[in-house]
């Protein structure tokens, strides 16, 4: 972990434990909130992998007779009789007494006559009941996100249906005297609130939704009020507010209120500013005014915190090993957050990892982010680096 | 590319061009269908990248008397005499004769008197108005994905909305006689239609949406009404049918209705029997019956060829480099689509590439794909390869 700060969030995260059924065709990206059992056996019959005749191995060496045609989705049993078989088409019920399929390619096949190769092994193209999951096997565990994969697989099953944990209802502000929203029209003297949609962005880009409830002015009543109003929700996000400058409510705001501080920074940079509060299970997150820090902060903190929330059993980021490409240097006394693009095996920094730390443009640029420990002071060329791909 | 037949696709693709305009928050991974342009500087004034004292530079020798305070968000415009500073809050507007910062952590302050500390440079803290993007600048082109760094951006500029392409229409089927929809209740003989749930899910996760239109039967006739009736759809996407069995019905009803065939198969594994048929700018897949088949060529042809379609300007898989765990034979005629599990920078088959073809189970286990090239007979341990994540 960044910091010790972060353990004691994440120690302390409680999942909401909220469940609803909904239907599979929904469920892509959601997480299941029940163990899965294996319903019906896969195959629940025993049948062709590939098109050919059906047959006994033991007739192997005899002139077999091919009696008729077994087509998919027939649900009538055949049975073979001595030196007899059946053309059968993939996907079609075996016939009792066979054992090994010849496909079309290698069968060997006059007048309704067949004749076994020597290449031929027993059991060839025969999938068995069962072979891949039989009836009682766990298929899916509680806490598990439900990937495209996992879809398909349920729905082999017969299983439309599942019970999946909801999402925390998140609120989020901005706050700052200085902003504008984006729909409005700032002046040369005023800027616009970028931070809000960066946030509701990275947030649904990992299947969460928050409502935005505008930008919090910056007056002890106004911070106050927001917070008050925020009842309903599990999570709070405000970005801006949170540096040491005189016009800072929102801790004090929040302590009135009873929320007990986690933290009021991290060792991070970009990110310091970054503040977690609780109250029985509702968090408060306070991310910088710095659009890059406030970005970088809801990806690598809030996203796995809310993932954590709602029930996710794996909550971390994916890493992937790359190369680095040049030679920086790092404040080591923290941990640093560092931009880069990966391609073909290797992380490079953008422009040398030197630009304004509340800029934009490198986050569009970038791909990936390499987060330094604390008492490392570079990167050299050539080292392997594990990184966080953002995209 | 794997096969040159795919070559043909994406070289056949037109872009449907259909365009509308929305708001950014709802814009997160929609493609861009216009260039934007930088209509405000980036900042937009000069200001403080830190809180602390503005001062000018060439009075650092001298005893600095601290006059006021600059709040972010005020619009004033304050001016510094000779030997004069503000306190400056981070993001408020610098005065007029201010070109540096000292932050409040560096600054030695004693009743009202600012001393500069030999250390601070010229500049320091000092945000220049367009030092990060200058109006007239291209913003983002044409053909990009909508990033949620691209979204703060678009704020960061007042930009709440934007033009996107629209997504092609897409109709999905299964086929076959033998499937029941997972919402009915199969017997012991019956299988359930997994591909449709599968392929739906990977065309939501690159934010495609299809129509499901249901379980076309075995028969020349439903064959072709169902064709009929999606006259509406840019794309067609049926799975099954496709085999050489006795029942496939597919390709003679699209010849039947106008359609072109650009290839009825390739030289994959799985998914051998995938036909893509073209007519005037609508586009039929026919993937494989195999369920893993299916959910592979859907995710390596068919999302590539949506995005096309599109108008992406980005349509091939990111690839990351892995080094191969393990040792395996791979069938060198043809392009092998290999399963595997990355982690910590290795990449390892799922048992040892040895498993049914029409399992679904891999999949679920996998986290990333190897793409064998044609002439490819192993990969030997420790060999880097390229690999794309499936998640």
């Amino acid at each position: 972990m960044i910091d010790k700060n972060l353990d004691l969030l994440f120690k302390s995260i409680k999942p909401i434990n909220r469940v609803k059924k909904i239907g599979i065709d929904s469920a892509l990206n959601e997480i299941l909130a029940e163990n899965v059992m294996v319903e019906k056996n896969l195959p629940s019959f025993d049948n062709a992998a590939l098109d050919g005749y059906a047959f006994n191995y033991s007739d192997k060496n005899s002139d077999i007779k091919i009696v008729g045609t077994i087509y998919t989705g027939d649900k009538n049993i055949y049975t073979l009789g001595k030196n007899e078989a059946y053309r059968i088409m993939t996907g079609a019920m075996m016939p009792k007494n066979s054992d090994t399929i010849v496909e079309f390619e290698k069968a060997i096949v006059k007048d309704d006559i067949l004749k076994i190769d020597s290449s031929i092994k027993k059991n060839n193209a025969y999938r068995y009941t069962g072979e891949e999951v039989k009836r009682g096997e766990t298929l899916l565990v509680k806490g598990e996100l439900l990937t495209a994969a996992k879809i398909m697989f349920l729905a082999s099953q017969g299983i439309n249906e599942v019970t999946i944990y909801e999402k925390p209802k998140i609120a989020s502000f901005s706050s700052g005297d200085e902003i504008i929203e984006p729909w409005e029209k700032a002046s040369e003297y005023e800027i616009y609130n970028a931070n809000s949609s960066g946030i509701q962005a990275i947030l649904k880009n990992s299947n969460f939704k928050s409502s935005y409830k505008g930008i919090i002015k910056d007056t002890y009543e106004s911070t106050l009020n927001a917070l008050r109003n925020s009842g309903d929700y599990d999570v709070i996000i405000t970005s801006g507010g949170a540096s040491k400058g005189d016009h800072d409510f929102m801790k004090e705001c929040l302590l009135e209120l009873g929320y007990e501080e986690i933290f009021s920074h991290i060792n991070v940079r970009p990110g310091k500013p970054t503040g977690v509060y609780k109250k029985d299970s509702k968090l408060v997150f306070i991310l910088p005014g710095n659009p890059m820090a406030a970005f970088l902060i809801a990806f690598l903190i809030v996203v796995p915190a809310l993932k954590q929330i709602s029930g996710q059993n794996i909550s971390n980021h994916k890493k992937i090993v790359a190369r680095f490409d040049g030679n920086i240097n790092l404040k080591e006394q923290r941990s640093n957050l560092v931009l880069g693009v990966y391609k073909d095996g290797k992380f490079k920094t953008i422009n040398n990892n030197k630009f304004g730390s509340g800029m934009i443009k490198p986050l569009v640029v970038a791909n990936a982010l390499y987060v330094s420990k604390v008492g490392e002071s570079k990167l050299e060329d050539g080292r392997l680096l594990e990184i966080i791909m953002l995209y």
